[in-house]
């Protein structure tokens, strides 16, 4: 038989190595004559864009601990009659597994095609891989490419802080934007090496909040009298009443970021009368090479390794999810689940993870998250003083 | 005799280890008693916030090559009698010479604290260390803080191109807004790792460019149609006739960074219909810890030792410069400048070192940038093709 695999939505750090682990995995079984790649998603499958994998190998290997997506990423939606067209083509090369790499959209899609061929009475497979550093899909402990682009978010506030601490008698706040979609798993990440109270970031703000500008206003207000200085996260889906449904509406509009921090940081010179600077690492979140973690990139790899077994065993409709066993020595196992429930829900950052009245996640999140990442966290800067 | 050394302005990533090779080579000196240091610059000597480094010597050593201004960073501009006031108190605490470490304020500042203190028949000595990650200052081949910074900004390039280059038939423009204050010499360093055309950035725009909204948008529009995509670099005091002078103005009275990119990509946007992202790396310029550059470091460091060896030979108001003697293999010598025609001087982005026509740097700004960096780039991503 032959398989199929694809790369879906916007790219992570670890994306090229699930590819990596399934494709290695597939030219090691017997089973299986051709791996077929789709450039650009499901449509390179419609627009004939196969290419044989196989041939491709040190390619693949050579991007595997590089950010990106190799295959090329894919925004599409479904359109009427794609789903047939896509088992058609399928039939065509004598595929029999397809795996798709990627976060809810492809998930939905898997789930649609799997149900598709069933009703047609067709004997093929379908497998979705996760990968989203929104860390939003139900099923899964934890998302591939959402450790590392926490690890990357996690430094960088605290080297912004030390450009901070340096210049505090002129006292300054700054806004950071953070990506994340709907939910608040990455903007929660910046506080991940805080020890104090004091400690930079001071507010974190989720989007799965709504606040009105002058609930904000007075947030901001009184963190910046008890701390001399202020930085805060906001997550670029950040709806506030008033002044942010039209930056919001644009930001998903036309792809637009900076929105919400930019008017944000207006309103808070304009009405306060701080100095108010933004940051927006963008798509850095998911490339910036060197925060790679390594458990991200191991748990990517077996991920993909582990599609390609399940698929063998017969298995279709399903995601291959990490199931968390132990904190510390931090231990997973690799479990199938079907989508039929999961499939496109957003999971929301959890109560139990969020202190409303710090705007801070709790050490419960600490736990959970610290395993993930590459603990080498720099010594905050203290001032010499007298 | 004692000394005193301050920092000035905003930080960088090897500000510290300037300081730090200043401290170490002082309490070598046998003619040193003691090592003043003053909290927040010339503000510190103003207010009493003077404290003895030679107790400090820990702490300086574990901040050396970490971003931040250990000592604090001023941004206070000099008020009548301060000279004055300043020079009384290095005769209360016996300090015969004072080592300011800053860009072209703190330079001004030492050249007249020099011409008061000659005026009043003293024998005071003051010399200027320099640090900026702007690379704006006349008498030096560079500043230490704009390897680092340039070295952040082109890895940065590079792994935002791979996220471009995914979303690649998602087509897509990048605006990245470069700090480097009045002139190009960051910005530049954004393109620093391309060696063909289409890579990125494909557009690098200079502040010392004065631009019309139209023009610009007639050079998004060619390239964009040249490249299917377009990642341009935007200096965040870049002014563009029409639009961005009221950005312009924010920028420098509030301490606001992100108008330029913000404003503009809603022009493009608006006007020319395509999705338009934006990228603020902030103070990460000048903060991004694991791009601190070992030759930035080291240089930082002598130039630290040799202000104080300079010193006790008494000599005075001078810069501590570096003069580049060959690029391969690369070599310096340090040297002195008198301050009196230099200081506060910008020095512009060379015509030499820039491609009008392609909005790019030329070949002999590699040259000149190249071995100030750490030259481990990424290959750039390549999406596999039938």
């Amino acid at each position: 038989m032959n398989i199929l695999i694809a790369q879906s939505g916007g790219p992570t750090s670890v994306i090229n190595m699930s590819l990596y682990g399934a494709v290695r995995k597939a030219f090691a079984e017997k089973q299986i004559k051709h791996i077929y790649g789709s450039v650009n998603g499901i449509e390179g499958v419609l627009n004939d864009r196969l290419i044989l994998l196989e041939k491709k190998l040190v390619e693949i290997e050579k991007a595997s601990n590089q950010p990106g997506s190799i295959l090329g990423g894919s925004r599409y939606s479904l359109q009427e009659g794609d789903l047939e067209k896509i088992i058609n083509k399928m039939e065509t090369f004598n595929i029999k597994v397809f795996y798709y790499i990627g976060g809810n959209g492809s998930a939905r899609t898997v789930k649609a095609l799997h149900h598709c061929a069933k009703h047609q009475g067709k004997e093929l497979r379908f497998i979705h891989i996760p990968k989203t550093i929104d860390n939003d899909l139900y099923g899964t402990d934890h998302t591939p490419g959402y450790p590392s682009a926490a690890n990357f978010l996690s430094h960088a506030v605290q080297w912004i802080g030390t450009d901070m601490e340096s210049m505090k008698t002129y006292g300054q706040i700054e806004i950071i934007e953070a990506m994340g979609g709907n939910t608040g798993w990455l903007a929660s990440a910046s506080a991940i090496a805080k020890s104090s109270e004091e400690q930079y970031p001071q507010l974190v703000y989720l989007p799965e909040e709504k606040k009105s500008l002058s609930q904000i206003l007075k947030e901001v207000e009184s963190s910046y009298q008890k701390y001399g200085k202020l930085m805060m996260i906001i997550p670029d889906h950040f709806f506030i009443q008033g002044i942010l449904s039209e930056a919001s509406a644009n930001t998903t509009r036309a792809g637009y970021n900076g929105g919400v921090a930019y008017q944000l940081a207006a309103q808070i010179i304009n009405n306060l009368g701080y100095k108010t600077k933004i940051t927006i690492p963008g798509t850095l979140y998911r490339s910036a090479y060197s925060f790679t973690s390594k458990q991200d990139l191991k748990e990517a790899r077996i991920l993909g390794e582990t599609a390609v077994e399940q698929a063998m065993k017969g298995i279709s409709g399903v995601m291959m999810c990490i199931k968390r066993l132990s904190n510390k020595p931090y231990d997973v196992e690799i479990i199938t689940k079907d989508l039929e429930n999961i499939a496109g829900k957003e999971k929301a950052f959890p109560k139990e993870f969020w202190d409303k009245e710090k705007h801070m996640p709790t050490n419960k999140y600490k736990t959970y998250l610290l395993p993930l990442l590459e603990y080498s966290f720099l010594k905050p800067l203290t001032l010499l003083e007298k």
